[in-house]
C-alpha cells in the first residue's frame, strides 16, 4: 500500500489508500477527542462517496450531517450562514470538530464556516476532488465568494489535519478530474524540476499515475505555503494563472449557463498568463507554444467571452493595489515572477489569443 | 500632556490626550501608506465625536465613511454584510486600511468586516467609550452576535494601533460611561494590588481620575492578553462576570423595551459570580458584601427576568465543554480559578440573589 505524509507547516497531510487506518492512527497519536464532532459535504459526495465512507469506518456514519448544493456558485454568505446555524443547531462548542468531506467547495465555505464558529473550531478535511487533494487542502485558505468576486470574504486558518486517499477520484466525472490537473500544471511550471518532466510525460486520461501526481503537487504547493503562509511575498506564485483565470472564472458564473469549472478557466488563465510571460519577461515562444498544445490535451472549452467583461473583473483581482494590475509571471520553467505590472492593452492582447485559440 | 504607550503584544496602544499628534507620529514612524482609508462609526459618534475629530485633523474628513446604527442589537451580520459591501465599493483592496471609530459595537463588526475581507486588512481603532477604551481595543478580539448568542461567530486578529484620547468621554451620557466602568471593576478584581486599592478610592462620578483608571485598566487587560493571545487558558480569567453577565444581556436583549448595557448585565454577572465565588472556592463573604455595594454605587439596575430564560442562554456559553458549566470564579481578589464547574442548582441559586438585590 503506498502512504505518503506531508508536514504541512503545522498539521499532518495524510496520501494514503486506507483512510480508515490513517484516521484511527491519527485519532490515537494526537489524542483527538472533540467534545462534538460535525460532518460537511455537498451532494454529489453524499452520493457517490458518503456510503463508502461509512462502510470504511462505521464511526462517520454516526456525525450529525449537513448537506450543501455542489458547485462553486454556492460558495457564498447564504450556505456560509446554513453552516453557522448547522453548528449552533447541534450545538457544537469551542472543543467541537467539523469534518469537510469533498470539493474545494465544501472545504473553502466549510473551513471559513469553522475559522469563525466560536472565533475558531477545529476542522479536518478529507478531500474528494483532485482540485481539492492538490491545492485547496494545503495552505489554510478559506473562503466565500462575495458581489462575484471569488474569495472576497475570507480567513487563513489551518486545518487539524487532512487525509487524502485517491479512491474517491474515481467517482469523479472526467470533466471534474481534469479541472484539478489544472493546478497540477500549474505547479509543476512554477518549480520546474522533476516535476515538470513528469507533468509532460503524463497525458489523458491520468489513470496511471494519479498517487505520484498528487504526491508531487502536494509537496511543491507545501513548500510554498509553510515559506509564507499569509501571502506576504512568495507564496503569490502560486496565484500564476489565477488573475486572468479568476476573471474568466467570475465572468463565467454570469454569463455561462453551465459556468466553467475553476481548473477550466485557471486553464485558459495560464494560456494567457504564459503570453503575457513571453510578452514581458523573455519565457521561450517555443515553451509557450508547447504548453499551449498541452493544455489542450486537457482542456477544450472555448473563450467566447466579452474581454471588457473579462477586463474589469481582473480590475477588481486582490492582488492589486494602487491602481495597478499585479501579475505573476514566468521568465521560464520554475522561474516566477511577482508583482509584475501588466498594462490594460496587453491584458486585453492576451484574451485576444484565447479567442484565437 | 499625559501620555502612556501600551506595547499590546506586537501593536501600539496610544492613551493620549492629543490624538492629532499621535496620529501623525504614528503615521510616519510605521511608514504608514495603505492603498485607500475607510471609515466606519455610528450614527452617535457621527453626531458627537465625527466633527471633533475632523476638526483635529482635516484628514479624516476626507475619508469615505460608513455610517452604521449604534447598539448591540445591531452587530449582526446583516450590518456586518454592510461593511463588505461599503469596502468593495469603494474599492478596498488588501492594502487598504479601515478605522473603527466608536464604541465595542463598531470595533467588534468592523474589525471582524476587515479580518475577512481579502482575508485580512489593516485596522485602525479610535475607540470613543469606556468600555471599547478598556476592554473591546485590546487584545483583538473581533465578532458579532449570532443566533441572540453574543459574539457566537468572529475571529482574533489584532489592529495595526489603537489611539485612546479621554477627550470623547465626555461625549458620553453617564450611564455608558459606567457601564464601560464595570470592565474596569472586573480588571481590579482579577488582579488585586494596587489597582484594586485604587478602584475601592474611585466612586461616582468618576470626574477625576479617569485617565488612571484607563491607563490601569489597558496595562491589565494587555498582560493578560498577550500571555494568552488565543485564550486557551489563562485568558479566560478575563471572563470573570461574563459567564452569567453574557446570559443576563442576551435574555435582556429579547425581553426588555431597553435593554441592558453590556457593562450593567456584567455588573450583575460579577455580583452573581462573587456568590458563587463565595460558595464554591472561599472567596471571602465580608468581601463580597463589600463589592455588592460597590458595584451598586454605579448601578442600580433591577433583575427581573425569568431565571429559567438566563439559564438557557448560561447553557450556551462558549467556555462550555462535555456539557459542563464552566465559569472562572475568584478565591480571593486577584485570585482567579479557572474551568470551575458550576451546578445548575448553584446558578439557579446565585440569580436568586440577584433578584433580591
Amino acid at each position: 500500500m503506498s502512504r505518503f505524509v506531508v508536514n504541512a507547516g503545522n498539521y499532518p497531510i495524510y496520501i494514503s489508500s486506507n483512510l480508515e487506518e490513517e484516521w484511527k492512527n491519527w485519532v490515537s497519536a494526537f489524542s483527538f477527542n472533540p467534545s462534538k464532532v460535525a460532518l460537511v459535504m455537498d451532494s454529489n459526495v453524499a452520493t457517490y462517496c458518503y456510503p463508502k465512507l461509512k462502510a470504511m469506518h462505521a464511526y462517520f456514519g454516526t456525525l450529525p450531517t449537513l448537506i450543501l448544493p455542489p458547485d462553486d456558485l454556492n460558495k457564498n454568505l447564504f450556505y456560509l450562514e446554513k453552516c453557522w446555524h448547522f453548528f449552533h443547531e447541534h450545538q457544537l462548542d469551542r472543543r467541537s470538530c467539523v469534518i469537510a468531506f469533498g470539493g474545494g467547495m465544501v472545504g473553502d465555505l466549510c473551513g471559513f464556516a469553522a475559522a469563525t464558529y466560536h472565533r475558531g473550531i477545529a476542522m479536518v478535511q478529507i478531500p474528494t476532488t483532485l482540485l481539492a487533494m492538490v491545492d485547496a487542502s494545503v495552505g489554510g485558505k478559506t473562503a466565500i465568494n462575495y458581489n462575484q468576486v471569488k474569495n472576497l470574504i475570507g480567513v487563513f486558518r489551518k486545518p487539524e489535519a487532512v487525509f487524502i486517499d485517491p479512491v474517491w477520484l474515481h467517482t469523479l466525472p472526467v470533466r471534474e478530474l481534469y479541472a484539478g490537473y489544472a493546478e497540477v500544471i500549474k505547479h509543476a511550471l512554477i518549480t520546474g524540476g522533476g516535476s515538470y518532466k513528469r507533468l509532460l510525460a503524463t497525458v489523458p486520461p491520468l489513470a496511471n499515475n494519479l498517487y505520484q501526481v498528487i504526491c508531487d503537487s502536494v509537496k511543491i504547493k507545501r513548500d510554498i505555503v509553510v515559506a509564507d503562509f499569509k501571502e506576504r511575498k512568495y507564496r503569490k506564485v502560486l496565484n500564476f494563472g489565477h488573475t486572468i483565470g479568476h476573471a474568466i472564472e467570475s465572468t463565467s458564473l454570469i454569463y455561462d449557463e453551465t459556468p466553467l469549472k475553476h481548473g477550466e478557466a485557471i486553464a485558459m488563465g495560464m494560456i494567457a498568463e504564459l503570453y503575457l510571460s513571453h510578452k514581458l519577461c523573455g519565457f521561450p515562444l517555443e515553451t509557450f507554444e508547447q504548453l499551449n498544445e498541452y493544455i489542450q490535451l486537457f482542456f477544450s472549452n472555448k473563450f467566447n467571452y466579452d474581454i471588457k467583461n473579462v477586463a474589469h473583473f481582473v480590475h477588481l483581482d486582490k492582488k492589486n493595489f494602487n491602481n495597478q494590475n499585479n501579475f505573476v509571471l514566468l521568465s521560464n520553467i520554475g522561474k516566477p515572477e511577482i508583482d509584475v505590472a501588466v498594462s490594460d492593452e496587453l491584458i486585453y492582447e492576451s484574451l485576444d489569443q484565447l479567442q484565437k485559440i
